[in-house]
């Protein structure tokens, strides 16, 4: 058991001890969302993943400038027939504003991700907003010799890059199993190999994003947006680099290739991965109809889906796995994990209603080092809830009376949960929303399960059955204790 | 009385009919925050007015494309001594980075206005994303002859273009008195006249926020955003253009002077101004001591408040007077719009209590037309109000039994508020927020109620009567009427 932050770094294929560069500050760039389509589970993780990092950076005593870009600048085509005469004569107004598409994204975008209680980042720059950048960087490139001209686009010469340097070294791929597999899917002849890839595109006259440059009209290719967003706000090199596995190749790639031009360096210390998510065993796909919003997850609207699911319960069911594994996601694993996260909680909310005692007949300090232990190991949060199941188990038994505890151990449980499962996983109890309303709502309950032991002492049990079956009705659970009552409402 | 929506028009200065360019789509473009600091009420009053206007717009018929900004060209400096030198030392990591201070404050902008329930707008810009189109726009005003440029920085030549065109057409001011009031504000001597205005200002060494130009590494002036970003995104000629009346002149002046010289025509067919807020009578500022954020009347911690205030509170305070009124804050004026608000409130609530008779002894279908009316008069907001109150009365007298109404009398009712109070005013009723816990809670509170009532019905006043003292106590309102009783919740 480490005592540092290890990192598992894609790069060298290794954990490794995390050491920023300029401690306590640490930069951490995170690949965001094309802002085209409603968010969706493939949304969720990565930024429930990094989210996580962000917040344990943090607690460990880090200053993190935490970057996660928004890709705005997209290949939205007008709908018009034969281009620019019949737009011409359309006023601006009634045409199809691409900004006001990724605004529309954008916010949906944040919207759920506020659900999932996912902190907002330091800064999230558009691609839009740093064209010039853009410009500037594939102008460098281009000076530097590992770039062409084409028909006003330019290209990244990865042939040529690859005689100097390694491209593939993030991948581990060959470049010629790369030439195999790129053919097909690029039938631009412009390009001198099918391995190049576009630094900047002159736009088609469809095309309606478009931006000027020395080379033409047109908008920068999607893999120099990372390396000038991310360089720009953390400096040439910087610490840490997310992303899904599935922007590994090319994208992560691409920007070695871009940053070691640039800057002569590699810019990134520590390349993190999340693994990807699967629905009922099979790759998620539009095609697939497995393809679920978070929308429809929270209102249970899609057809796969058999209830509403709350923003929490998929934020549990993402970290119940290590970030590095594949998560599958069914219904069946959605139910277990809703019990599991209601069992923690329930023993956050407990802990504070352990009776105490002189002496402990558990131990109970070493949890909070295990639990440290367990996310300074790569993150491993499904060994941290496996002590947390343990800190709930001892909760449960206290409150049965089998076990005793002291006033400090109650207060180290009760500081477990809210450090790990509550701050640091993210996993706000609904009661924390407790306004003034809710404390008054709470206290009503109190007050009727107060007249039921008061109906139940006289021996009225009419009057005590009617309480509890009304309450049950209306969705209260109503357990009896034996200090009197305990109720929830699930 | 008019039946079109009619617009005071401060190019005008006249009520004139709203005509749309290219109806049914209106472009719509409102200056918003710099966000440099924590959201006000100088904030909330343009959101609120406007936010009204694109409701009330698209409840009329229209597709409308509402387009507000945020400035983040900021001036930020750094706070290193003497420049570079120590600057180049520093890695970019430790240094103060603007758009992390312009994340944060957006952030803390969104949030406000989200509990203030104003609806976000179809694009929002920000000025650092359009920085090569307002370096375009300033070329094109170079190349005509209307600006000049002096050590690095580029001036709008004001008396020159004063010669041909009229420079003061919106604000109604004297170049000769401008001369005279502008003269002692501005020592740069590189202007020729201290009315010009910058377009591109070089950056002295401290300024962190720059971009390349053709003239010096620098920035774009503030007036320059607001003409790119509204042209931009709909158009060269729109319908209206909004913003607080502090913003009249010069800034809305200039865009006036730029966009006549870029584009050959004032681009704004609707000027509109929403007027100031004082406090307790006197300008708000932040040395006067009476600079309330936000955030501190919804928890009520600035000095000034005796308590906290609803969101809605604030909302309704500043709908209660026309937009083109000066608004004070005053505790008591607080007050007497959350009594005023929780009147209103409770009539749309109760309206669908309303017994349902065979006809009705009030007149209620000309309050619709009365309020539309209202609206469609320069969105008179205090009358609107007015005739809620009329509406409110008619509730209370037939929940009263004092009137009797039809049930298509009843509806109408219920959907007079819905339409006015809640989805154009924008007041939401806390019980819209309605999941089922708060469901079950109210069902949980009516069971007390019930017993209450049973209570008294065998004469048993002990337990009658200690139900709604426990519940007073904890915040409750109880109160008995003809068929049994309510209660409310503060």
């Amino acid at each position: 058991m480490t005592q540092q932050l290890v990192i598992y770094n894609t790069l060298s294929r290794e954990k490794e001890i995390f050491k920023p560069l300029h401690a306590p500050h640490v930069g951490m760039y995170v690949c965001g969302p094309t802002v085209y389509g409603d968010p969706h589970l493939g949304h969720a993780r990565p930024a429930i993943t990094f989210d996580l990092l962000f917040r344990y950076l943090q607690h460990i005593g880090y200053k993190v400038r935490y970057v996660r870009n928004i890709t705005d600048v997209g290949h939205l085509e007008n709908d018009a027939d034969d281009g620019e005469d019949k737009i011409a004569k359309k006023a601006r107004i009634e045409e199809l504003e691409p900004m006001e598409v990724v605004q529309f994204y954008t916010n949906s975008y944040h919207s759920a991700m506020d659900k999932l209680n996912v902190l907002r980042p330091s800064i999230e720059p558009s691609a839009s907003a740093h064209v010039m950048e853009q410009i500037e960087m594939t102008q460098d490139i281009l000076d530097k010799g590992f770039a062409y001209e084409s028909n006003g686009s330019i290209y990244f010469d990865v042939e040529k890059y690859n005689q100097s340097h390694d491209y593939g070294i993030l991948s581990r791929r060959d470049i010629e199993e790369i030439l195999e597999n790129t053919r097909q899917l690029d039938g631009q002849d412009e390009k001198r190999k099918s391995i190049d890839f576009a630094l900047w595109k002159k736009a088609s006259p469809e095309h309606i994003m478009r931006w000027k440059s020395p080379w033409s009209e047109g908008f920068p290719g999607w893999h120099i947006e990372c390396s000038v967003m991310s360089t720009r706000y953390l400096g040439d090199e910087f610490d840490i680099h997310g992303g899904g596995l599935d922007l590994l190749f090319p994208h992560h790639e691409c920007e070695i290739a871009q940053n070691t031009v640039a800057y002569g360096k590699k810019s990134v210390h520590y390349w993190m991965h999340n693994n990807m998510i699967t629905v009922n065993g099979t790759k998620m796909g539009k095609s697939m109809g497995n393809f679920i919003n978070l929308d429809e997850f929270f209102d249970g609207s899609h057809p796969l889906l058999d209830k509403a699911y709350d923003p929490m319960t998929i934020r549990f069911f993402i970290l119940q796995s290590h970030y590095r594994s594949i998560v599958d996601f069914s219904t069946d694993a959605l139910h277990s994990a809703e019990i599991a996260m209601k069992r923690l909680m329930d023993a956050s909310r407990n802990s504070s209603k352990i009776p105490m005692s002189e002496s402990s007949t558990v131990e109970v300090k070493s949890l909070n080092k295990k639990c440290h232990d367990a996310l300074n190991d790569d993150l491993n949060t499904p060994i941290l809830i496996a002590h947390l199941f343990e800190a709930a188990r001892i909760v449960n038994s206290a409150i049965a009376g089998v076990e005793k505890l002291t006033q400090e151990d109650i207060t180290a449980l009760a500081d477990l949960f809210q450090t790990f499962l509550h701050d640091l996983m993210g996993i706000k109890d609904k009661s924390d929303l407790k306004d003034t309303n809710y404390e008054a709502f709470e206290k009503a309950v109190n007050m009727l399960l107060e007249m039921r032991q008061e109906a139940k002492q006289r021996k009225d049990w009419a009057t005590s059955d009617k309480i509890r079956d009304d309450l049950t009705k209306i969705g209260f659970t109503i357990k009896d204790t034996a200090e009197g009552f305990e109720w929830s409402l699930s």
